[in-house]
């Protein structure tokens, strides 16, 4: 039998997380003592009320409503609290104690990251987030360490399970919005407050940390662009199905060169998206999540898995956790954040992708020339023309104001300023009678 | 300006795989100074001749032949020469003078690998391999860290681009396995002598190095078992199609119990297999690389990307060269090899999979059940029969003999021995014309 040191673990929350990370911790503590190279001990759960029900088996005696008070002492503090206050000044305790600190906190990261990071390193310690981004599937250490050597071009993530859940269903069934957000509640992917998911605001947290990451350089969580799946009709899913593409809510972090300075900087933004059913992300389905890793040297990368629940996210705690441990063993600093690029991050407007816009016309001689004269003024090259005659608008269903004509416009790679102000002129020229959807599409075929 | 210490690193090869790192390390070197926290100066590149001709861009005066007086004095040596010796014995004496060393040598690794993870922990060096096994997609770090506080269940991999490039197009273009080899010669995707590849020796090494890793437990290369594509046929390819599955050479690790013994184990094995076309893995095109792990706790994850190429190889390199650097500047002795589990490594006969058997019978009463009675004497039990009456066969394409029928038996799962043993008491009972097929089904629905 051999003696291992021991380290005193203290975890901060007892949700579905952190249920499932204490659970695990007390069912393969010898096995995770084997690969840590140091013996686990749980000293502690911090919640908010010790008599709660709760379905976790956690010795009684382990609970306590003083988080402070266990936090001192402990080698390693487990922080599953959510939220960004008491959580944040727990971290900081822990951090400024010399204890390595484990979070799968998103919002906290996205918003305090460099405070944390930098509290981190004054005193050596390493904040680990493995669990914060896509749950299960590792994608923290695979920029952080196995991509080290190579140049990011550009993340795509479908990292929100719940809209993507919701797309799907549109997509597969043909169900409204509302009905497929009903479905998702029902089967519990939605929770009774869907905003932070529907509206992107969790993609956006989770696409601030991947860009932090991927490109060296603080990316403050106001930074990030961020439009919702609200507006998604099932007239465009369906018309995305006929054209080849699926709708798809996507993280996007991205190099990029803005057209004007030449200056090389960030971008990081969350919308729905057409992607080519060809492309890797269009089989992600249900509440997957899956990273999609555009780099110079490796080229295209996917990462794919959970990206939610208790006992998955409790997997990457626990990896972090044999990994803190280790670093306990061996000594020495932790892994500073890395910021020495510190790109300057750009607005939306500096964008460029492809869009595909559906217009609603009245189908008579010269339309079509006086709209392709609107995109050439404001620059925005056209790719490709469908125009279907007479009968139901497409996107919208609507068959009033007939005879009328749909015109399916995809673009070459114009800017968000340019395509913006092209749409702007189009409404306001009277040829149309409607911008019926305005979409990016990303990813190659 | 940061002044750095600086870390001296030699090269020894200068091939595909080689040139490349040798080139991103001029061309990136600040920036991976930066991520490293060290200078990385190339010392030296050891090659066979250094006046033959090469693309790279290497100056003539880091060429040596002299490849052990470059690894004195080296901080990190990086070997890309392949082979087993004397890639072996420079890896050891990079070992014992201190120096981290990375590899891309999966053959060396999969044969001799426990001697060296031994010599690195002797003097607290660090072996680093993330290139041995699909190249530029992170699989080594995930399984090793991220996965270290999970248990694994199985690994799937995709691991070999030249037999997936091969089994695809025949997929795709109902090629012959002749004529898809040829055109993955022409195409650059397979090698002069493509027997390494078609015969599953090199995905044989990846599942051996996969299975020590997960397992925790040094799985050596002979006891993989190893069947290769080169008895696929069209047929088979075909007719998988019709039945939803697509033929898929895979890599297997896996956690198993052994029947009888109820003794844990592990099984590591490598053969073309029927994957169902939903499992992601069905969606492995060309000559990608995926490895999909079902663990635990995380649920399913898979990992995709490019698993051969030059400059993909040389990214995973670099990584390894940052984390290595990193190690130096942090200190501490590098994380050693975990083999604590030590579980037994099971032959092919322990291990019970799904089958599908096509059978070739003559079309009169009584010989399902006579078929029927010969699985139930073997212990093997029926999911499914499919019985095609009269006409061409459907995996031979043969239509002599008949009136005949072809049968698509489809079993739950069955261990390889029942299996066996089933199929010769069919051959040798003269109740069917010919057993046309036997293929092992991998991955759920």
């Amino acid at each position: 039998m051999i003696e291992y040191r021991n380290l005193r673990v203290a975890l901060l929350g007892a949700g579905s997380v952190g249920a499932q990370v204490a659970s695990l911790l007390q069912k393969h503590g010898d096995e995770l003592a084997q690969r840590s190279g140091a013996g686990l001990e749980l000293v502690g759960v911090a919640v908010r009320d010790v008599d709660a029900p709760r379905t976790a088996d956690i010795p009684r005696d382990l609970l306590t409503t003083d988080a402070e008070g266990l936090i001192v002492g402990a080698d390693i503090v487990i922080e599953l609290m959510g939220g960004l206050e008491p959580a944040r000044s727990y971290i900081l305790k822990a951090l400024s104690s010399g204890a390595d600190v484990i979070t799968a906190n998103k919002a906290l990261l996205a918003t305090h990251g460099p405070e944390l990071f930098e509290a981190a390193e004054q005193v050596g310690a390493q904040l680990y987030y493995e669990a914060a981004v896509a749950a299960a599937i590792p994608i923290i250490r695979p920029l952080r360490d196995s991509l080290a050597g190579d140049r990011i071009k550009r993340i795509m993530g479908i990292v929100n399970g719940t809209t993507n859940f919701i797309l799907d269903r549109m997509d597969t069934s043909g169900d409204s919005l509302e009905s497929a957000l009903a479905t998702a509640t029902e089967l519990g992917y939605a929770e009774a407050d869907p905003t932070a998911d529907i509206e992107g605001y969790d993609a956006a947290q989770k696409a601030a940390i991947l860009a932090s990451l991927a490109f060296h350089t603080t990316v403050p969580i106001d930074r990030v662009y961020r439009e919702g799946i609200t507006k998604v009709t099932a007239a465009q899913v369906d018309a995305a199905r006929a054209a080849g593409y699926v709708v798809k809510l996507l993280a996007i972090a991205e190099r990029v060169t803005d057209r004007e300075s030449g200056t090389e900087g960030v971008s990081a933004r969350v919308y729905p998206a057409l992607v080519p059913r060809s492309h890797p992300l269009a089989a992600v389905h249900g509440a997957k999540n899956a990273v999609f890793i555009e780099a110079e040297a490796a080229g295209d990368l996917m990462f794919y898995g959970a990206g939610a629940g208790g006992i998955e996210t409790a997997s990457a705690v626990l990896g972090d956790l044999v990994s803190a441990a280790r670093r306990h063993v061996i000594g020495g600093p932790g892994v500073a954040e890395s910021t020495h690029a510190d790109l300057p991050v750009f607005p939306i407007s500096s964008v460029t992708t492809r869009y595909q816009i559906s217009l609603r016309v009245v189908d008579q001689p010269g339309v079509l020339a006086a709209i392709a004269t609107l995109f050439s003024e404001h620059s925005v090259s056209i790719e490709t023309v469908e125009q279907s005659v007479v009968g139901p608008d497409p996107v919208t269903g609507e068959t009033e104001g007939a005879p009328g004509a749909t015109l399916v416009i995809g673009t070459h790679e114009a800017s968000e300023a340019d395509l913006s102000a092209t749409v702007l002129a189009i409404d306001a020229s009277g040829v149309v009678s409607s911008v019926t959807s305005v979409l990016r599409v990303e990813g190659s075929e």
